[in-house]
């Protein structure tokens, strides 16, 4: 796909994702003040790289990624309830996201925990409401157990346990991608391989974009920690410097700055590499891996 | 069914629950503290009410009950994760729950939520692993929307955030059914559909149910309010009086104590009619009426 016809499509699906997301809470039977602590950190914005890499991995099987979108709303909820629990006093207790007061601020920690827990169970039934000529009952079944998979004790909430347990600890570098794999890169790695299924893959193509998934998860991280040492405040809308001042492993103390950086190219390479191995056209995914090697938020 | 007999039956199938739910964790590749904390929690006894509705609704349309015990056990992951997420400070700030500290005053708040969150998560993954002969993939799905329904927003979720705002208010019996139906009605409902749906019911007999099920909710919040008025502290494994302390709206302070036992006799009547409606087998369900309505923790 041509460059400035790419950016069209992803304005576009970035605009349907945003109208499911918004109605999926609004048209919700629950009390005002609780759908409004879902829409607030919901609709905080923010790349949505997890719905595009559903998108992507869809148009790269030349399916219409628009029939991902309920999927990509389910994944983004996912990713949103962690951010809003993670953010809590007793967890990392951050004031700003994305440049907002984060959501125990804004609606006091009760609510906040309350929300989290909605919409992490607002994405399974959202799943269930594929239509079915989009996906039959098997493929739901599917993205249901992936997305627990990547979502529970052995992914992103594991992730998130290890990672506590190892604040204050000299970690490994292999200690270190083994927290990150499990906290940020498997809800990436389901994006891609949701998308994927949606689109009927077989077990070949799955294991090539699992490994794509892989490397640009790791990039993704890497990419983080970097933008801790030298990001834009205003930019990425929280401060930074904050792992340095809560002693946390990071890949630029693990490896330099410059060995940061080096790991981020080899990442980004090896993701491309894979997406060249696939033998489909993956111009909307290399636009997404782009996205991650240069984002400044 | 014979009493004794039923006895034992109830007996078997809760052996098997604790079991299931011990290996479902055991089994997961989690950092060990968060297995520890989630393990705490639902291995920390009770009655297992919703899991015996899901036996017992099995063992209404004659089949085996023994293949609803992944089920049953999601259901009772969920149940759990709530007492967890509800207990910590920022909501009831509670420190004793079935007579033995709460999740947070054993991990620490952070694991607690985490523990919840992991929970909650699993319950869904759990009912992906049913085996295909004890429900094909469209019951799987129709199990996993009717679970994130009972306990999302629009139910269980949604009833605790109506239940804060409605702290310190008066509220109206009306206003008070509708605050419990959410917050305990609709996975106890769930528990009695999806022992049905498992069992291939059709329609007609699913309304029946659930108006039973609607019925014995109600029965088993009044009876929770009435012990909390009269209940013995050691039986119950916690303080009683706290309603009164926190001014909560509750069925003795709407009605009187004397109304409140006259409204649990009338609810628990319904529910015994409903079942008689069904023309199935209820014993095992009228067991857990019986259990509903004069137990004492």
């Amino acid at each position: 796909m041509e460059g400035g016809l790419l950016n069209e499509k992803i304005k576009e699906y970035k605009q349907l994702l945003e109208n499911t997301l918004r109605s999926s809470v609004q048209n919700l039977d629950a009390p005002s003040s609780l759908k409004e602590a879902m829409a607030y950190s919901l609709e905080a914005g923010g790349k949505r790289i997890r719905p595009m890499l559903v998108f992507a991995a869809m148009d790269a099987f030349g399916k219409n990624p628009a029939h991902g979108v309920t999927t990509a709303a389910a994944i983004e909820m996912v990713h949103t309830y962690s951010l809003i629990h993670d953010d809590l006093p007793s967890m990392d207790n951050d004031d700003l996201r994305r440049g907002k007061p984060t959501n125990h601020k804004v609606f006091g920690e009760a609510m906040a925990i309350l929300a989290g827990d909605a919409l992490l169970t607002h994405s399974f039934e959202l799943i269930g409401t594929i239509p079915d000529e989009h996906a039959g009952a098997d493929k739901k079944i599917k993205l249901v157990t992936g997305l627990a998979k990547a979502a529970g004790a052995s992914g992103m909430v594991g992730g998130q346990a290890a990672d506590m347990e190892g604040e204050d600890k000299e970690l490994t570098l292999a200690e270190l991608e083994s927290i990150h794999l499990n906290k940020t890169g498997r809800l990436l790695e389901f994006s891609v391989l949701a998308g994927s299924i949606l689109s009927g893959a077989d077990q070949e193509k799955l294991t090539i974009l699992s490994r794509f998934a892989y490397h640009l998860g790791l990039a993704f991280q890497i990419r983080d920690d970097i933008l801790d040492v030298e990001g834009d405040e205003l930019a990425l809308g929280k401060r930074v410097g904050s792992d340095t001042a809560n002693h946390k492993s990071t890949y630029p103390r693990l490896l330099t700055l410059e060995g940061a950086k080096q790991a981020l190219d080899h990442h980004i390479t090896m993701a491309r590499e894979q997406l060249g191995l696939t033998g489909l056209n993956t111009s909307f995914l290399l636009e997404i891996t782009e996205m991650v090697a240069t984002r400044n938020s």
